[in-house]
Protein backbone atom coordinates (compact mmCIF):
# COMPACT_ATOMS: atom_id res chain seq x y z
CA UNK A 1 0.00 0.00 0.00
CA UNK A 2 1.02 3.36 -1.22
CA UNK A 3 1.62 6.05 1.93
CA UNK A 4 0.31 8.88 -0.23
CA UNK A 5 -3.38 9.65 -0.47
CA UNK A 6 -4.81 8.34 -3.79
CA UNK A 7 -7.77 10.63 -5.01
CA UNK A 8 -10.99 9.14 -4.78
CA UNK A 9 -11.45 9.57 -8.61
CA UNK A 10 -8.36 7.12 -9.02
CA UNK A 11 -10.16 4.76 -6.35
CA UNK A 12 -13.54 4.69 -7.94
CA UNK A 13 -12.08 3.63 -11.39
CA UNK A 14 -10.23 0.85 -9.83
CA UNK A 15 -13.20 -1.52 -9.70
CA UNK A 16 -14.02 -1.16 -13.38
CA UNK A 17 -10.61 -1.93 -14.24
CA UNK A 18 -11.09 -5.12 -11.78
CA UNK A 19 -14.27 -5.56 -14.06
CA UNK A 20 -12.96 -5.20 -17.31
CA UNK A 21 -9.29 -7.79 -16.48
CA UNK A 22 -11.52 -10.60 -15.12
CA UNK A 23 -13.71 -10.83 -18.34
CA UNK A 24 -10.59 -10.60 -20.41
CA UNK A 25 -9.15 -13.28 -17.64
CA UNK A 26 -12.26 -15.61 -18.49
CA UNK A 27 -11.92 -15.12 -22.11
CA UNK A 28 -8.53 -16.83 -21.78
CA UNK A 29 -6.46 -13.50 -22.73
CA UNK A 30 -3.12 -13.23 -21.02
CA UNK A 31 -1.64 -10.02 -21.98
CA UNK A 32 -3.43 -6.67 -23.02
CA UNK A 33 -1.52 -3.52 -23.92
CA UNK A 34 -2.77 -0.06 -22.40
CA UNK A 35 -4.46 0.74 -26.06
CA UNK A 36 -5.86 -2.48 -26.24
CA UNK A 37 -7.40 -1.56 -22.68
CA UNK A 38 -8.09 1.54 -24.06
CA UNK A 39 -10.20 0.67 -26.50
CA UNK A 40 -12.72 -1.97 -24.57
CA UNK A 41 -12.70 0.46 -21.63
CA UNK A 42 -13.73 3.36 -23.64
CA UNK A 43 -10.91 5.77 -21.81
CA UNK A 44 -7.88 7.02 -23.00
CA UNK A 45 -4.17 4.62 -22.67
CA UNK A 46 -2.42 7.24 -21.18
CA UNK A 47 -5.10 7.88 -17.96
CA UNK A 48 -4.98 3.51 -17.70
CA UNK A 49 -1.15 4.21 -17.67
CA UNK A 50 -1.64 7.03 -14.92
CA UNK A 51 -4.14 5.59 -12.92
CA UNK A 52 -1.94 2.62 -12.49
CA UNK A 53 1.06 4.79 -11.75
CA UNK A 54 -0.31 5.25 -8.78
CA UNK A 55 -0.14 1.99 -7.48
CA UNK A 56 3.62 1.50 -9.04
CA UNK A 57 3.01 0.56 -12.61
CA UNK A 58 2.63 -2.94 -13.49
CA UNK A 59 2.89 -2.80 -17.44
CA UNK A 60 6.18 -3.31 -18.62
CA UNK A 61 7.66 -1.97 -21.97
CA UNK A 62 6.39 -3.59 -25.30
CA UNK A 63 4.42 -6.26 -23.26
CA UNK A 64 1.73 -4.36 -21.51
CA UNK A 65 0.04 -5.88 -18.75
CA UNK A 66 0.10 -9.34 -17.92
CA UNK A 67 -3.83 -9.89 -17.62
CA UNK A 68 -3.88 -12.40 -14.38
CA UNK A 69 -1.47 -10.30 -12.11
CA UNK A 70 -3.10 -7.22 -12.81
CA UNK A 71 -6.34 -8.55 -11.72
CA UNK A 72 -4.88 -9.90 -9.01
CA UNK A 73 -2.81 -6.97 -7.57
CA UNK A 74 -5.82 -4.90 -8.00
CA UNK A 75 -7.90 -7.26 -6.01
CA UNK A 76 -5.72 -6.79 -3.60
CA UNK A 77 -5.32 -3.54 -3.36
CA UNK A 78 -8.97 -3.34 -3.25
CA UNK A 79 -8.67 -5.74 -0.03
CA UNK A 80 -10.67 -8.41 -2.01
CA UNK A 81 -8.57 -10.88 -0.78
CA UNK A 82 -9.45 -9.98 2.71
CA UNK A 83 -13.07 -10.69 4.18
CA UNK A 84 -15.06 -8.76 5.68
CA UNK A 85 -18.65 -9.11 7.98
CA UNK A 86 -21.57 -7.37 7.18
CA UNK A 87 -24.88 -6.49 8.52
CA UNK A 88 -27.50 -5.44 6.73
CA UNK A 89 -30.02 -2.74 8.75
CA UNK A 90 -33.61 -3.03 6.66
CA UNK A 91 -35.54 -6.35 5.44
CA UNK A 92 -36.90 -4.56 2.88
CA UNK A 93 -36.96 -5.21 -0.89
CA UNK A 94 -33.72 -3.69 -1.49
CA UNK A 95 -31.72 -5.36 1.80
CA UNK A 96 -33.34 -8.84 0.29
CA UNK A 97 -31.83 -7.94 -3.16
CA UNK A 98 -28.27 -7.47 -1.47
CA UNK A 99 -28.44 -10.13 1.09
CA UNK A 100 -29.40 -12.44 -2.03
CA UNK A 101 -26.75 -10.83 -4.48
CA UNK A 102 -23.79 -13.97 -4.32
CA UNK A 103 -21.15 -12.19 -6.18
CA UNK A 104 -20.74 -9.94 -2.75
CA UNK A 105 -19.92 -13.28 -0.83
CA UNK A 106 -17.40 -14.28 -3.60
CA UNK A 107 -15.71 -10.82 -3.10
CA UNK A 108 -15.31 -11.28 0.95
CA UNK A 109 -18.41 -9.00 1.48
CA UNK A 110 -20.05 -12.16 4.05
CA UNK A 111 -23.59 -11.29 5.21
CA UNK A 112 -23.81 -12.03 8.94
CA UNK A 113 -26.93 -10.94 10.42
CA UNK A 114 -30.08 -8.81 8.82
CA UNK A 115 -32.01 -6.69 11.57
CA UNK A 116 -35.39 -5.03 11.33
CA UNK A 117 -37.77 -2.99 13.59
CA UNK A 118 -40.79 -4.86 11.59
CA UNK A 119 -41.87 -7.32 14.23
CA UNK A 120 -43.95 -9.16 11.45
CA UNK A 121 -40.92 -10.49 9.43
CA UNK A 122 -38.35 -11.17 12.31
CA UNK A 123 -37.44 -14.18 12.74
CA UNK A 124 -37.91 -15.08 8.94
CA UNK A 125 -35.03 -16.26 7.29
CA UNK A 126 -32.74 -14.37 4.05
CA UNK A 127 -31.00 -16.90 2.48
CA UNK A 128 -30.56 -18.42 6.09
CA UNK A 129 -29.84 -15.72 7.61
CA UNK A 130 -32.57 -14.97 10.66
CA UNK A 131 -34.27 -11.57 10.25
CA UNK A 132 -33.14 -10.21 13.97
CA UNK A 133 -34.81 -7.39 16.12
CA UNK A 134 -32.77 -3.91 16.33
CA UNK A 135 -32.60 -4.59 20.18
CA UNK A 136 -30.11 -7.30 19.30
CA UNK A 137 -27.89 -5.41 16.79
CA UNK A 138 -25.42 -3.93 19.23
CA UNK A 139 -24.75 -6.85 20.58
CA UNK A 140 -24.49 -8.97 17.39
CA UNK A 141 -22.16 -6.21 16.35
CA UNK A 142 -19.43 -6.84 19.40
CA UNK A 143 -19.69 -10.86 19.24
CA UNK A 144 -19.40 -11.52 15.84
CA UNK A 145 -16.55 -8.44 14.87
CA UNK A 146 -18.57 -6.81 11.96
CA UNK A 147 -16.97 -3.81 10.39
CA UNK A 148 -19.17 -3.16 7.49
CA UNK A 149 -22.99 -2.18 8.34
CA UNK A 150 -25.35 -1.71 5.11
CA UNK A 151 -27.59 0.29 5.97
CA UNK A 152 -31.41 0.36 3.59
CA UNK A 153 -33.61 2.12 6.08
CA UNK A 154 -35.27 4.98 5.69
CA UNK A 155 -33.58 8.51 6.24
CA UNK A 156 -35.37 9.05 9.35
CA UNK A 157 -33.40 6.74 11.82
CA UNK A 158 -30.51 6.32 9.76
CA UNK A 159 -28.63 8.74 11.76
CA UNK A 160 -29.22 7.46 15.24
CA UNK A 161 -28.64 3.71 14.10
CA UNK A 162 -25.11 4.73 12.16
CA UNK A 163 -24.37 6.70 15.84
CA UNK A 164 -24.76 3.44 17.55
CA UNK A 165 -23.03 1.19 14.95
CA UNK A 166 -19.86 3.24 15.21
CA UNK A 167 -20.20 3.28 19.27
CA UNK A 168 -19.60 -0.67 18.74
CA UNK A 169 -17.31 -1.03 16.48
CA UNK A 170 -18.51 -0.72 13.05
CA UNK A 171 -15.42 0.61 10.23
CA UNK A 172 -17.35 1.40 7.59
CA UNK A 173 -20.99 2.00 6.10
CA UNK A 174 -22.64 1.49 3.13
CA UNK A 175 -25.40 3.82 2.85
CA UNK A 176 -28.93 3.35 1.42
CA UNK A 177 -30.46 5.53 2.90
CA UNK A 178 -31.57 9.00 1.75
CA UNK A 179 -29.28 10.90 4.36
CA UNK A 180 -25.87 11.79 4.46
CA UNK A 181 -23.85 10.51 7.10
CA UNK A 182 -21.61 12.49 9.65
CA UNK A 183 -18.94 9.80 11.15
CA UNK A 184 -16.08 10.67 13.05
CA UNK A 185 -12.92 10.69 10.25
CA UNK A 186 -11.67 6.91 10.96
CA UNK A 187 -15.33 5.73 9.85
CA UNK A 188 -15.49 4.99 6.63
CA UNK A 189 -18.57 5.28 4.28
CA UNK A 190 -19.82 5.05 0.80
CA UNK A 191 -23.13 5.90 -0.03
CA UNK A 192 -25.72 5.09 -2.85
CA UNK A 193 -28.22 8.02 -3.10
CA UNK A 194 -30.46 6.59 -5.57
CA UNK A 195 -32.81 9.39 -6.00
CA UNK A 196 -29.65 11.35 -6.65
CA UNK A 197 -28.78 9.25 -9.45
CA UNK A 198 -32.41 9.29 -11.54
CA UNK A 199 -32.08 13.05 -10.88
CA UNK A 200 -28.55 13.45 -12.74
CA UNK A 201 -30.41 11.21 -15.87
CA UNK A 202 -33.52 13.40 -15.80
CA UNK A 203 -30.75 16.25 -16.06
CA UNK A 204 -29.44 14.80 -18.79
CA UNK A 205 -31.89 13.91 -20.67
CA UNK A 206 -33.66 17.27 -20.70
CA UNK A 207 -30.15 19.13 -21.35
CA UNK A 208 -29.65 16.93 -24.59
CA UNK A 209 -33.61 17.10 -25.62
CA UNK A 210 -33.41 21.09 -26.23
CA UNK B 1 -30.87 26.50 -19.57
CA UNK B 2 -27.30 27.71 -20.25
CA UNK B 3 -26.18 26.61 -23.52
CA UNK B 4 -22.45 25.71 -22.35
CA UNK B 5 -22.54 22.51 -21.13
CA UNK B 6 -22.48 21.65 -17.61
CA UNK B 7 -19.51 19.35 -16.16
CA UNK B 8 -20.92 16.00 -15.20
CA UNK B 9 -19.45 16.82 -11.38
CA UNK B 10 -21.43 19.90 -11.49
CA UNK B 11 -24.73 18.37 -12.41
CA UNK B 12 -23.97 15.20 -9.80
CA UNK B 13 -23.81 17.50 -6.76
CA UNK B 14 -27.13 19.47 -7.46
CA UNK B 15 -29.58 16.77 -6.38
CA UNK B 16 -27.62 17.53 -3.46
CA UNK B 17 -28.82 20.65 -2.90
CA UNK B 18 -32.05 20.26 -4.23
CA UNK B 19 -32.33 17.39 -1.24
CA UNK B 20 -31.08 20.16 1.76
CA UNK B 21 -32.76 22.77 0.39
CA UNK B 22 -36.08 20.43 0.51
CA UNK B 23 -35.44 19.51 4.08
CA UNK B 24 -34.59 23.77 5.13
CA UNK B 25 -37.91 24.24 3.36
CA UNK B 26 -40.01 21.17 5.42
CA UNK B 27 -38.49 22.99 8.33
CA UNK B 28 -39.69 26.34 7.30
CA UNK B 29 -36.86 27.84 7.12
CA UNK B 30 -37.08 30.77 4.08
CA UNK B 31 -33.45 31.79 3.33
CA UNK B 32 -30.17 30.93 4.18
CA UNK B 33 -26.57 32.14 3.64
CA UNK B 34 -24.03 30.34 1.47
CA UNK B 35 -22.22 30.28 4.90
CA UNK B 36 -25.47 28.52 6.67
CA UNK B 37 -25.65 26.32 3.85
CA UNK B 38 -21.83 25.38 3.48
CA UNK B 39 -22.29 24.84 7.35
CA UNK B 40 -24.93 21.78 6.68
CA UNK B 41 -24.25 20.24 3.79
CA UNK B 42 -19.81 20.39 4.92
CA UNK B 43 -18.55 22.00 1.57
CA UNK B 44 -17.06 25.17 1.25
CA UNK B 45 -19.27 28.52 0.34
CA UNK B 46 -17.23 29.33 -2.53
CA UNK B 47 -18.18 25.48 -4.37
CA UNK B 48 -21.80 26.69 -3.05
CA UNK B 49 -21.35 30.10 -4.99
CA UNK B 50 -19.29 28.43 -8.24
CA UNK B 51 -21.73 25.85 -8.61
CA UNK B 52 -24.78 27.54 -8.53
CA UNK B 53 -23.35 30.33 -10.63
CA UNK B 54 -23.42 27.53 -13.44
CA UNK B 55 -26.83 28.42 -13.67
CA UNK B 56 -26.70 32.32 -13.26
CA UNK B 57 -26.49 32.74 -10.08
CA UNK B 58 -29.79 32.65 -7.50
CA UNK B 59 -27.91 34.54 -4.30
CA UNK B 60 -28.01 38.12 -3.70
CA UNK B 61 -25.49 39.93 -2.04
CA UNK B 62 -26.46 40.43 1.73
CA UNK B 63 -29.44 38.69 1.68
CA UNK B 64 -28.33 34.87 0.82
CA UNK B 65 -30.62 32.34 -1.21
CA UNK B 66 -34.30 32.49 -1.02
CA UNK B 67 -34.92 28.80 0.39
CA UNK B 68 -38.01 28.14 -1.79
CA UNK B 69 -36.93 29.33 -4.90
CA UNK B 70 -33.84 28.00 -4.97
CA UNK B 71 -35.29 24.68 -4.20
CA UNK B 72 -37.94 25.36 -7.37
CA UNK B 73 -34.88 26.15 -9.41
CA UNK B 74 -33.30 24.09 -9.06
CA UNK B 75 -35.50 21.25 -9.36
CA UNK B 76 -36.53 22.81 -12.53
CA UNK B 77 -32.91 22.74 -13.93
CA UNK B 78 -33.30 19.39 -12.50
CA UNK B 79 -36.22 17.99 -14.78
CA UNK B 80 -38.25 17.31 -11.71
CA UNK B 81 -41.31 19.27 -13.04
CA UNK B 82 -41.26 17.30 -16.29
CA UNK B 83 -43.08 13.48 -16.15
CA UNK B 84 -41.15 10.49 -16.78
CA UNK B 85 -42.37 7.35 -18.52
CA UNK B 86 -40.17 4.30 -16.81
CA UNK B 87 -40.20 0.57 -17.74
CA UNK B 88 -38.55 -1.49 -15.86
CA UNK B 89 -36.55 -4.70 -17.03
CA UNK B 90 -35.95 -7.16 -14.05
CA UNK B 91 -38.54 -8.19 -11.22
CA UNK B 92 -36.28 -9.24 -9.10
CA UNK B 93 -35.98 -7.75 -5.44
CA UNK B 94 -34.13 -5.13 -6.71
CA UNK B 95 -36.43 -4.04 -9.38
CA UNK B 96 -39.36 -4.74 -6.95
CA UNK B 97 -37.29 -1.92 -4.60
CA UNK B 98 -37.24 0.76 -7.04
CA UNK B 99 -40.87 0.28 -7.82
CA UNK B 100 -42.04 0.33 -4.85
CA UNK B 101 -39.99 3.44 -3.83
CA UNK B 102 -42.80 6.05 -4.07
CA UNK B 103 -40.63 9.20 -3.84
CA UNK B 104 -39.63 8.58 -7.08
CA UNK B 105 -43.28 9.09 -8.16
CA UNK B 106 -43.83 12.00 -6.73
CA UNK B 107 -40.59 13.35 -8.51
CA UNK B 108 -42.45 12.92 -11.75
CA UNK B 109 -41.03 9.33 -12.86
CA UNK B 110 -43.96 7.34 -13.21
CA UNK B 111 -43.15 3.40 -13.49
CA UNK B 112 -45.66 2.18 -15.98
CA UNK B 113 -44.96 -1.44 -17.11
CA UNK B 114 -42.42 -4.25 -15.80
CA UNK B 115 -41.17 -6.65 -17.85
CA UNK B 116 -39.44 -10.11 -16.92
CA UNK B 117 -38.07 -13.21 -18.98
CA UNK B 118 -39.39 -15.75 -15.81
CA UNK B 119 -43.10 -17.04 -16.61
CA UNK B 120 -43.76 -17.77 -12.82
CA UNK B 121 -44.16 -14.11 -12.25
CA UNK B 122 -45.34 -13.20 -15.69
CA UNK B 123 -49.09 -12.06 -14.68
CA UNK B 124 -48.76 -10.72 -11.06
CA UNK B 125 -48.29 -7.03 -9.82
CA UNK B 126 -46.51 -5.08 -8.27
CA UNK B 127 -47.80 -2.29 -6.87
CA UNK B 128 -50.52 -2.79 -9.31
CA UNK B 129 -48.30 -3.05 -12.47
CA UNK B 130 -48.64 -6.23 -13.94
CA UNK B 131 -44.83 -8.33 -14.82
CA UNK B 132 -45.13 -8.72 -18.83
CA UNK B 133 -42.95 -11.26 -21.11
CA UNK B 134 -40.08 -9.75 -22.57
CA UNK B 135 -41.76 -10.17 -25.85
CA UNK B 136 -44.16 -7.78 -25.59
CA UNK B 137 -41.70 -4.88 -24.16
CA UNK B 138 -41.03 -3.30 -28.24
CA UNK B 139 -44.55 -2.47 -28.32
CA UNK B 140 -45.54 -1.36 -24.73
CA UNK B 141 -42.45 0.83 -25.24
CA UNK B 142 -43.77 2.30 -28.65
CA UNK B 143 -47.25 2.84 -27.40
CA UNK B 144 -46.90 3.72 -23.70
CA UNK B 145 -44.28 6.68 -24.53
CA UNK B 146 -41.69 5.67 -22.44
CA UNK B 147 -38.24 7.63 -22.76
CA UNK B 148 -36.97 5.69 -19.49
CA UNK B 149 -35.79 2.06 -18.96
CA UNK B 150 -34.79 0.93 -15.66
CA UNK B 151 -32.36 -2.38 -16.02
CA UNK B 152 -32.18 -4.60 -13.37
CA UNK B 153 -31.33 -7.84 -15.39
CA UNK B 154 -27.81 -10.03 -15.11
CA UNK B 155 -25.08 -8.63 -16.92
CA UNK B 156 -25.57 -11.07 -19.89
CA UNK B 157 -28.43 -9.88 -21.77
CA UNK B 158 -28.28 -5.98 -20.83
CA UNK B 159 -26.57 -5.16 -23.50
CA UNK B 160 -28.89 -6.68 -25.84
CA UNK B 161 -32.12 -5.34 -23.99
CA UNK B 162 -30.49 -2.08 -24.20
CA UNK B 163 -29.87 -2.12 -28.30
CA UNK B 164 -33.63 -3.13 -28.55
CA UNK B 165 -34.85 -0.39 -26.19
CA UNK B 166 -32.69 2.06 -28.26
CA UNK B 167 -34.46 0.91 -31.64
CA UNK B 168 -37.80 1.59 -30.18
CA UNK B 169 -37.16 5.15 -28.70
CA UNK B 170 -36.15 4.71 -25.01
CA UNK B 171 -34.26 8.24 -24.06
CA UNK B 172 -32.22 7.14 -20.94
CA UNK B 173 -31.37 4.18 -18.93
CA UNK B 174 -31.15 3.35 -15.97
CA UNK B 175 -28.63 1.13 -15.39
CA UNK B 176 -28.20 -1.19 -12.51
CA UNK B 177 -26.62 -4.43 -14.86
CA UNK B 178 -22.71 -5.10 -14.07
CA UNK B 179 -22.16 -3.58 -17.29
CA UNK B 180 -21.08 -0.85 -19.11
CA UNK B 181 -23.97 0.15 -21.82
CA UNK B 182 -22.17 1.30 -25.17
CA UNK B 183 -25.33 3.55 -26.53
CA UNK B 184 -25.36 6.26 -29.35
CA UNK B 185 -24.70 9.98 -28.13
CA UNK B 186 -28.12 11.33 -27.76
CA UNK B 187 -28.68 8.43 -25.43
CA UNK B 188 -28.41 8.88 -21.84
CA UNK B 189 -27.31 6.61 -19.27
CA UNK B 190 -26.76 6.49 -15.80
CA UNK B 191 -25.40 3.13 -14.08
CA UNK B 192 -25.39 2.13 -10.10
CA UNK B 193 -22.47 -0.02 -10.40
CA UNK B 194 -23.29 -2.03 -6.63
CA UNK B 195 -20.19 -4.07 -6.95
CA UNK B 196 -18.26 -1.12 -7.44
CA UNK B 197 -19.40 0.87 -4.90
CA UNK B 198 -18.65 -1.66 -1.99
CA UNK B 199 -15.73 -2.03 -3.53
CA UNK B 200 -14.68 1.15 -3.33
CA UNK B 201 -15.42 0.99 0.32
CA UNK B 202 -13.45 -2.16 0.93
CA UNK B 203 -10.41 -0.69 -0.78
CA UNK B 204 -11.07 2.51 2.32
CA UNK B 205 -11.57 0.29 4.92
CA UNK B 206 -8.35 -1.33 4.30
CA UNK B 207 -5.90 2.10 3.38
CA UNK B 208 -7.35 3.38 6.97
CA UNK B 209 -6.61 0.56 8.55
CA UNK B 210 -3.02 0.65 8.11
Amino acid sequence: MEDREISQAVIGRLPRYFRYLGELRDQGIERVSSQELSDIMRVTASQIRQDLNNFGGFGQQGYGYNVGYLYSEIGKILGLNKEHNLIIVGAGHLGQALVNYMNFERRGFIFRGIFDSNEKIQGTRIRGIEVRPMQEMERFVRENDIDIAVLTIPKTGAVQVAEQLVSCGVKGFWNFAHVDLHVPDNIQVESVHLSDSLMKLSYNLLSHSE
